[in-house]
């Protein structure tokens, strides 16, 4: 993983650990469904990451994007399939949602040099 | 269509057309590019709707909510793979979207009366 | 009830009914922890129910304010801790938060005549 | 003033005095501070009602929109410049704010046949 | 002070003087209100703090969610009650919250080091 | 330019690079559309770049913010009136506004030093 990549990662798994043994039961209970809701159902899982990424985009929370990028990636989403998604969510969410554009793109060629890496 | 669809697509309709008309060359070619993004390409047609309906439903947009809602029905998405865009529109956004994820499956009602119709 | 009021219990209630019959596990389990969030704990439920109130007003979702609305006022809410609580909004969400502010005190006035009976 | 335009008038006229009335200080000095920012200074009142328009229009709030465009017409906005401040809001904000543009031009209809009235 | 709440310290400090400086009668009478809102009447501070921090966590502004814990913990806010707070801002605003989350748990935990210190 | 502000200038144009050789037709087209949109019209591109910078300011996307005062300061916009703006943009959107004005005001102390250097 890039620098920024793994940083993100760190952060993440030690604070994700340090609120879950908090101990406040609602939190753990929204962690839980979180994970649950982009398992397979009537719509696949690589739908539903996309789903996931159209929606932080527009909401522009950059680190719920990096998240969404990481699952679509390994679920084989394309580049042409992120960038098609990112379109939704720059027509969709507008100007503003730009520079969260240009993070993801930044983030999407990261994941991609791990792969070949 | 139902009274509140009708009411909706009419006022759509006509003031789309007075907006188009009024000459400004941005907002007509916003227009364009909006429509343009929802066609096929590495991604069908569904899918790019369904990323429009989670867009609009955690940005709250019930009038875009409901159009994507009608696109998705023509495109032949199911009552369940409705429910399924909904959560993660519901998990993402949070209990603020509730009020919107209740007109949805209003107009989601309509909809299927209207197909049955 | 008045008229208003009376009409926004009916929907919701007729919706979350349809929502829950619908059998989408993951939307159930956010309704249940939307509903267990505001149960005492450290907080009492005064106290999270003003935190649900000042959060709903400054995200600007009406339907939200009405409901933590009724809440407060079965919890004892006096008109100055609304308006206190609603300053709060006020100050941290900006002039935007106006309309919605109208309509809360709108509100305010039938709950208040309600109360009266 | 058209009927939707009059209600809107009355409303705000009502419930502002509702809740000036109440004696919340803070919520007071918010109102005399919202008045006091679109006054003339180094930027003249049409702009910075411009800028209260545009704002409104990104935050999607009707009724925002609605009192600002009243004023900006007062100051002798054009259709033209009305368009244009639109065009902005659109591309910043995105394809969300296509509903809140429609009703905006439909207030610009109304506006202008009751200046001709 | 940790480094990251002493630059941030720093920072606002040295901007709102700034700020204030610059002369602009309109700002400066938001800073004093904004100041006024959190101060003692029908609800106590830490109520109001309270309200602050979950407005400021909903609206994902972390700067804001900093500033009103260091406020929160002055005012005797406990761990449980700060996690009930946050459990109410993520309900409310979803899965979006929970990267502010983590940086407020960071941040909570920075303050205790101190308050031990 | 200042170290920040050059940071912000690199990695704008080697993404935005990045993003038009990417080849999708939507995304290209939108930013065509968002630099067309502040060419003089009925309005001056003074004027229109103020409505872009408080649109941006309002939504709290900082890297939109610093563009635009960037442009904003090549039009001539004086301290005066960005602080105008900024009291515009702070009493419709709230103090949540408050750490993009710390950092907006921040970047206007650079863009002046850059200015006289």
């Amino acid at each position: 993983m890039s620098d920024k990549l793994e940083e993100f990662r760190k952060f993440r798994e030690r604070m994700n650990d340090r609120i879950l043994e908090a101990g406040n039961l609602e939190i753990k209970r929204f962690f839980a469904l979180d994970s649950r809701t982009y398992e397979a159902g009537a719509l696949d899982v690589k739908t539903k990451e996309l789903l996931g990424l159209v929606a932080s985009m527009v909401l522009r929370c950059d680190d719920c994007v990096t998240y969404h990028m990481v699952r679509c990636k390994e679920e084989g989403v394309t580049e042409e399939e992120f960038f098609e998604t990112f379109s939704v969510g720059l027509v969709v969410g507008g100007s503003i949602v730009i520079p969260h554009l240009r993070r993801a793109v930044d983030t999407l060629d990261q994941l991609s040099r791990e792969a070949e890496g």
